[in-house]
């Protein structure tokens, strides 16, 4: 490297290093919205204890109310629980998409107890709360909290339910939303990164691809045109194991933090979470909220991306 | 440049372009705790209104009632109202500061309205309010404000109180605390650049120097050993004058505050201010709270002041 790029590779790495010196290495626990408010604003994640407990969803949403209540709807389905995840494909890895199905609740669920076969999800994550299959589900829910509007000056972009078992995890990304992630029933385990370990997790673009069934009627991946860029880095392996995928992945720090039913999560927008659940079923529902795009946080983290990329090229 | 100084300045000047698009140009005026609250969160200046309209100081601090309640207290003096500011001596610039003289409040309030000779200002900023000197001032003013500390997460570090007429200028400069700015009498102007506008101020390192008083009793610059930082931009200056002491002042953008009896500056950590006054005297109070070190905001400024200084180097 030249001496210029060394210093801005020196710079990134200082950078992580004061981060994570200066920030707690676990999330703190609040069960106030002033608290709450403080934790949004240095953008950190914190649970957010029992925000949920009075609402109808705890007690109603067993599997005979959930049937009766929604007739068809899409759900994720794959072969190893792995939606919108690297799946190699004889050399190379493809970033594959789930296939999309219909099926009724009752059918969905299920399935989603034999634990045999095709794993499914109800994870649409396109505001589906709001649609017209979910109607009578969202009654048992606040579509909109008063408090957290005050907090993130704006109504939520989107609110979803989530509905899996403990063979789907969600791959390591991130969103450009503040997001509050309500567990109901079940637990959910976030495995988190900051912003700043952006660098550490090697991002790389990948081509897309999407399950298809075959004449066997077995899913295959097939590929797609386009390519997109994501990170081979998996928290279910070793920190050696990343390691030897991503060496930067050393500097990272991983904050884990367990959901229980009734709490939430403040997934601050722009960090990277893996997702992996318990019960059966486990359901959630969350909500997004767009990111400010004011003050400095948007403009400066455009800033170190660039400055990443500059070291990529 | 080579072509990676070229890729930072580059992405600098995209950082600098883009705070400004997603920011306002003017500083929000407020008048509840709760909105200052989310000036606070994202570091943007605020006026908050009439949060002095009730405290004693308003109707009491007269020219009597200031030379009654205190004796003698140290005096910022210098022959143009230029304390902390650069003056050229000789063939270079040297940052001057002022000679310190004690006097009491009933002579320095007399040499202030007389606008002849030295320039006086009492601008101690060490906290002086909880001084000895100052016990009967500081029962008109409150110490401490709870919904601020609520907001700040904390308790002032300094509590500071201001006198000074429109000679003196404080010259351009940011101090690493969050700051509410309180005007008791008269009016002061602010003139604020955003931290991510460092790279258009050019800081060089210039010879320390300091007023002191020669033999016929005039005051005159001695040099001192060391060099400090300082921007060579003087917003009494026109742009054009600015841009051809440092070429990058063209892509800032300068915030212009004026702020009234009775009202506060929400004055964000970082923030690059040069302060004007009127006023026969203007008096101001100040509340200097620690800078947050959690959160990407100072990690994120110090990363970015490498980048910066890879220029520079």
């Amino acid at each position: 490297m030249t001496t210029t790029t060394t210093k801005i590779a020196n710079a990134i790495e200082a950078l992580i290093e004061d981060y994570h010196d200066f920030n707690a290495s676990y999330a703190h626990e609040y069960d106030s919205f002033d608290e709450l408010h403080r934790a949004v604003n240095s953008n950190t994640p914190a649970v957010f204890k029992g925000v949920a407990r009075d609402w109808p969803a705890m007690r109603k949403w067993d599997d005979e109310y959930l049937a009766n209540s929604v007739g068809d709807i899409e759900i994720a389905t794959t072969p190893l629980g792995n939606a919108d995840a690297l799946v190699r494909v004889g050399d190379k890895d493809l970033l594959v998409e789930p296939l999309n199905q219909q099926m009724s609740m009752r059918d969905f669920l299920q399935q989603l107890h034999s634990k045999k076969g095709d794993v499914v999800y109800l994870q649409s994550q396109n505001g589906n709360l709001s649609f017209p299959e979910f109607a009578l589900l969202a009654k048992d829910v606040p579509l909109s909290i008063a408090q957290m509007e005050n907090i993130m000056g704006t109504k939520p972009d989107a609110v979803n339910i989530w509905i899996g078992g403990s063979e789907s995890v969600t791959s390591l990304h991130h969103d450009p939303y503040e997001n509050i992630y309500v567990v109901i029933k079940g637990t959910k385990t976030f495995n988190l990164f900051p912003p700043v370990d952006e660098y550490c997790l090697g991002f790389e673009h990948y081509q897309r691809g999407k399950y298809v069934r075959d004449e066997s009627g077995e899913l295959i991946v097939e590929g797609l045109d386009g390519h997109v860029p994501w990170t081979p880095i998996d928290p279910c392996l070793s920190k050696e194991e990343n390691i030897e995928r991503v060496a930067q992945f050393s500097l990272s720090r991983c904050m884990t933090v367990t959901v229980n039913a009734g709490d939430a999560l403040y997934l601050p927008s722009g960090w990277f979470h893996h997702v992996m659940q318990d019960g059966d079923p486990c359901i959630a529902t969350n909500y997004w909220f767009d990111q400010a795009y004011d003050g400095e946080r948007y403009s400066m983290r455009q800033f170190y991306n660039k400055m990443i990329n500059v070291l990529r090229e």
